[in-house]
């Protein structure tokens, strides 16, 4: 099967001189995978050549005549930018030219604008972000990463779902494990919208595995892990920024003295290794999902390679077919009118 | 000025293995210090003579029949238990017989037993748990960490007003700064009890500087992080999960061959000055703030190092006097008959 990706090539912090490239590396990495790339036309053609790209069948460009900044309101990326290389993007899923999009454009345009255009799927209230995150067994699902304050459990439930068919689909699990995200059974037991999504999701059909803490997101304990949008991008933020301090302290302990500089030097090739784990690049590629389509948040600050897997991310969801496979489990529960 | 400190001896999941140890180690480096056990003194006593302590007017054991276990229920421990150790070790307080008391016991217990026993301050609806986490400049405060959920934008300004306090008082910060924790300005920005405590907290004396996201608490930005309890808890179990993953994939790096384990015998001292930098016990002792005395709570699995912090901290917070100052702090504002 061909699949065909629109890449918004004005988005994020670097814009083409990123996602140009990262273009032109996916193509040489694939076969039967076409990509248009929508922004300014002559700036592209620029970029295409410099790069030893070859426009045709397989890269072609969408000339879009504006760009929605990083720090626009999404309201207003909605109202003005009609001709963003961002809607333009968008828009080729809706006329069908394009299975798929990325962008590393601001994200609350990104879903303002895909969710206008698209809609939603029928039975999803919201869409919400979902992204892989590493565990000491391999990785999970964490979702929502921040589409959604104040969700109810309802919406809690509609992520499960969501993400069970997500991570079925990109890592053929059969029935993946959902985790709801909950603070100590120590202390007081959640709020009362967890407390209700816990009772939704217990007499759901889902693999539900009950409650799981901030630290088992890590641990691996289960394949999906479910919060409101407002804590879940807490936790990823916080991870993100635990994460840079370790490798401060880790560059401080090889810089006390010429010994332990001597030592740095040796511990190259090993620390290599360790960076290539911690690398978030491996994981870039958040999905918006619930959408009548696929589309990818790429990191604003990717670089070539996070970018290009963005891409692949893309491909995958598009050749799995996401979306129809979550409305086909929506289907039997719609039919009684309820989600759940 | 001397202080007493009540120590809960039976709490955490070692009990007095530990925390009689801990007593003895911290009476050998501070002087001016009396330390009250409390539990079954019985196994206090033989504990006391195989670790050669001395009992006299610094170490006294207060004998106490029962115990909260780790997974009760808070209101039964409440209700039932009350000549448990924890118990005993706070209304020792109550009695002004102790300044403080250190448990590593059940937290939602100790909460609940605390506030009743104890009582918030005036003008303090519901007491926070807050403690030190490291950051790249050295720390910083983070609250509420699990003590409140669903915390109203009034609640969200009393936790700044307590950690300024706390701050102030233990480091000798002359004003504090204070972050609001948000999600990112790119996507929806916030809920609507954030938006309002930062409306609050613009307004106020406190030295209030703006939203900072997940990311920003590791960055040292700024003295004292605030959140609802949910949301504290989540980062601060998120951040443990991926220091624990970081180490797992150090260690992994290590153990790829007989080069590399080679080289990670050598980098041991390196390594060394690293995990100390890394170690949790650093940061033992939270606080249960805005309550009628000092309440230190133990992280579960305390060892005797980590124990000893938590009652190093009640000493410095029992001589600067923390709940006399948020009430100093509190009074202008309790007569015009409002805290805001």
């Amino acid at each position: 099967m061909s699949v065909t990706i629109a890449l918004d090539a004005m988005g994020g912090d670097y814009g083409p001189q990123v996602i140009v490239p990262a273009a032109i590396k996916v193509l040489s990495e694939v076969d039967g995978v076409k990509l248009i790339l929508t922004g300014d036309q002559d700036q592209l053609h620029d970029l295409i050549k410099k790069h030893h790209g070859v426009l045709g069948c397989r890269l072609s460009i969408q000339h879009a005549s504006q760009k929605v900044e990083m720090d626009e309101a999404p309201s207003q990326a909605l109202r003005i930018k009609k001709d963003s290389s961002m809607r333009v993007a968008i828009n080729l899923i809706k006329t069908g030219e394009a299975n798929a999009c990325v962008s590393a454009g601001n994200t609350g345009a990104l879903m303002a604008i895909a969710r206008f255009v698209l809609k939603t799927l029928p039975g999803i209230d919201r869409p919400a972000i979902i992204s892989a995150l590493p565990t000491i067994r391999g990785h999970c699902y964490l979702l929502d990463l921040g589409a959604n304050v104040d969700s109810s459990a309802e919406n809690l439930y509609q992520f499960a779902l969501m993400g069970s068919v997500l991570a079925n689909a990109i890592d053929n699990i059969p029935d993946p494990s959902i985790g709801l995200l909950n603070i100590g059974s120590e202390i007081i037991k959640g709020n009362e919208r967890v407390k209700q999504a816990d009772r939704i999701l217990s007499h759901s059909h889902l693999n539900y595995a009950g409650f799981v803490e901030g630290d088992d997101i890590y641990e691996g304990k289960v394949d999906i892990v479910v919060c409101d949008g407002f804590v879940g991008n807490v936790a990823l933020k916080s991870s993100e920024g635990v994460a840079r301090l370790v490798q401060h302290y880790l560059q401080e302990s090889f810089q006390q003295s010429i010994f332990t500089r001597l030592i740095g030097l040796l511990v190259l090739p090993v620390l290599k290794n360790f960076r290539q784990q911690m690398d978030p690049r491996r994981y870039n590629g958040a999905n918006l999902v619930g959408l009548n389509g696929v589309v990818i948040k790429s990191h604003g600050r990717a670089d070539i390679t996070a970018f290009a897997h963005a891409i692949h991310i893309a491909i995958i969801e598009t050749r799995k077919n996401v979306p129809k496979h979550i409305s086909a489990y929506l289907e039997p529960w719609l039919v009684e009118g309820q989600v759940v």
